[in-house]
């Protein structure tokens, strides 16, 4: 049986019900999964419209209701949108609260088993935050929702995957994040996330922090002090970790097929590279929820929402990366 | 008259003299410029035979002897290299001094304007520290010879123009050298450098030091309180500067052709996108030097040398780069 992912529709004014129906209207993926959008019915019509493709939309209240065939988007319909009030391209409240409800109701049926699989369109953080939410982004939203404590981000674009020693903290407290613990916990959570995406013995580079990688202990301490020691560790617990590599040219030799994944240090070391090879086809990945996570590359896009013109790619590629990882999951639990 | 680029042999166990010597048998270089290569006859005699091109080599002790055109490289003929001793792939003290030597005459020959721009192959940092060098590589010696007290270096490749505010330091130092005097400065070297390139109102994109460029303060405060204030000085006094802007997205504008140059915070900000984006083709301009100088956006590679595979892309487009700017020069002198 092919796994249901349920895609969240993300806020209704912003360009996520287009790239929904634009990436529904690719065949191959409903060859992978069964998708089911966790959203409002009307936005998904008027989005199949904006985007001038001939889909039908089929409004659903049961996951177990849907046709999941190619033609029609199966739409679990929360009814939290007024069409006639929506106003596309801006911040709202009305957008913003059921962009959280999706999330909410996507939670819960993943939990309960009735979806295999999340992959959420783009929220506005300022809509959420006019109504009512407390943290400022999706992530802590999921990570609330599944009562968990620690999660990091995987980056995947094309040749190159990408997990965060750190990420949303900054860069003059970065170096003080790095620590033998801190780096040795990515690249075992780099390791356990390449096997769910099929990976069985993946060979993990772990970039330095300093230019050259410190060339020796010219440019810093901590690759000799911090990273040298988790590495090696890693490689005692028998997982394929090689570095410190020059931040420089790690990316260059994983964009070449050497590595299956990168260990970045910070936010940027691992965002600069991801976003310049691959701006539209870019996926995220949330390690260490209890449930499967994926979600686009990019904003909500106000300034181009209802013109039909965003691209789907990251869409598409977000879903099908969800359908592989249930499919991983499913297969290991039989 | 075209410019005479002074091409500096390099590390003559390293690919330097096949690259010189695979860039010389691109007709289009002659187009631009007179190249004279400043090392040893004997070694580019060899490289010829390594990398299996049909030209012939003229030694020369005077830059006004060379021929100049192309099927002959001329080599201003500096003896220093014994070619029965020289062991291909090893680090050496007579290869390291002989490169010394190649910089050294080069310089002065270009102070005396008998050569109008240098182009220096790679030399490698323990040879000429066993030759005696005080100072670990070209740029610094390059300083010393014209009593220069401060240089930055300027990243080519394809679209992007990368200055950077600061180069070799750790990483927790950046954020302590970022000043808004220091940024300020790096803006005006841009934008002095992209004239001399012959671009007379440049678009220059400053990076933002912190994740998102802070997101408003969330990340970190330089910010707001360095880079903006810097960039609103140089918009005072005339400078077309922009920014702070996202890391993670400057660099796909600016690759999109939306700046002439990003002024990057910290080595790998803009090293990684540029290796990235042509490992090649990456070209190094120093820029602060009373006189031109590129090189090549690599090194020895002791682990390839000898071997005729070493991709000749860099030195090309740093010899064209030379000599563009030298061209730039003379004009401006007309």
């Amino acid at each position: 049986m092919k796994p249901i992912v349920g895609i969240t529709m993300g806020d209704a004014a912003g360009i996520g019900p287009e790239v929904i129906a634009k990436a529904l209207a690719h065949r191959e993926v409903y060859d992978v999964c069964s998708p089911l959008v966790v959203g409002d019915a009307s936005v998904m019509k008027n989005a199949l419209r904006i985007v001038k493709k001939d889909l039908s939309v089929q409004s659903l209240d049961d996951p177990a209701k849907g046709k999941y065939q190619f033609g029609t988007i199966d739409v679990l319909d929360l009814h939290n949108i007024d069409a006639s009030k929506l106003q596309i391209g801006k911040v709202q409240m009305m957008a913003g609260k059921a962009a959280l409800e999706y999330i909410e109701t996507a939670v819960k049926l993943t939990q309960q088993n009735k979806i295999n699989a999340l992959c959420t369109a783009s929220i506005n953080k300022e809509a959420i935050k006019l109504a009512g939410a407390k943290v400022p982004g999706h992530t802590e939203i999921l990570a609330n929702l599944t009562n968990t404590k620690e999660v990091t981000m995987l980056l995947i674009s094309g040749n190159i995957r990408v997990f965060h020693v750190t990420i949303h903290v900054p860069l003059s407290k970065v170096s003080s994040l790095i620590t033998k613990e801190s780096v040795l916990k990515t690249i075992k959570l780099a390791y356990d996330s390449l096997r769910t995406l099929g990976i069985s013995d993946p060979k993990i580079a772990v970039a330095g922090l300093n230019p050259h990688a410190s060339d020796g202990g010219l440019f810093g301490p901590e690759e000799k002090e911090k990273i040298t020691p988790a590495v090696e560790a890693a490689n005692k617990e028998g997982m394929k970790a090689y570095g410190p590599i020059p931040p420089d040219t790690v990316f260059v030799r994983a964009n070449k097929g050497e590595f299956d994944a990168v260990v970045a240090m910070y936010h940027d070391q691992g965002h600069i590279p991801i976003k310049l090879l691959a701006f539209e086809s870019g996926v995220n990945v949330t390690i260490g929820l209890p449930i499967i996570r994926t979600s686009v590359d990019h904003g909500t896009a106000f300034d181009i929402a209802g013109k039909g013109i965003a691209d789907e790619l990251s869409m598409v590629e977000a879903i099908k990366l969800a359908a592989k990882m249930a499919g991983v999951k499913m297969a290991s639990k039989r």
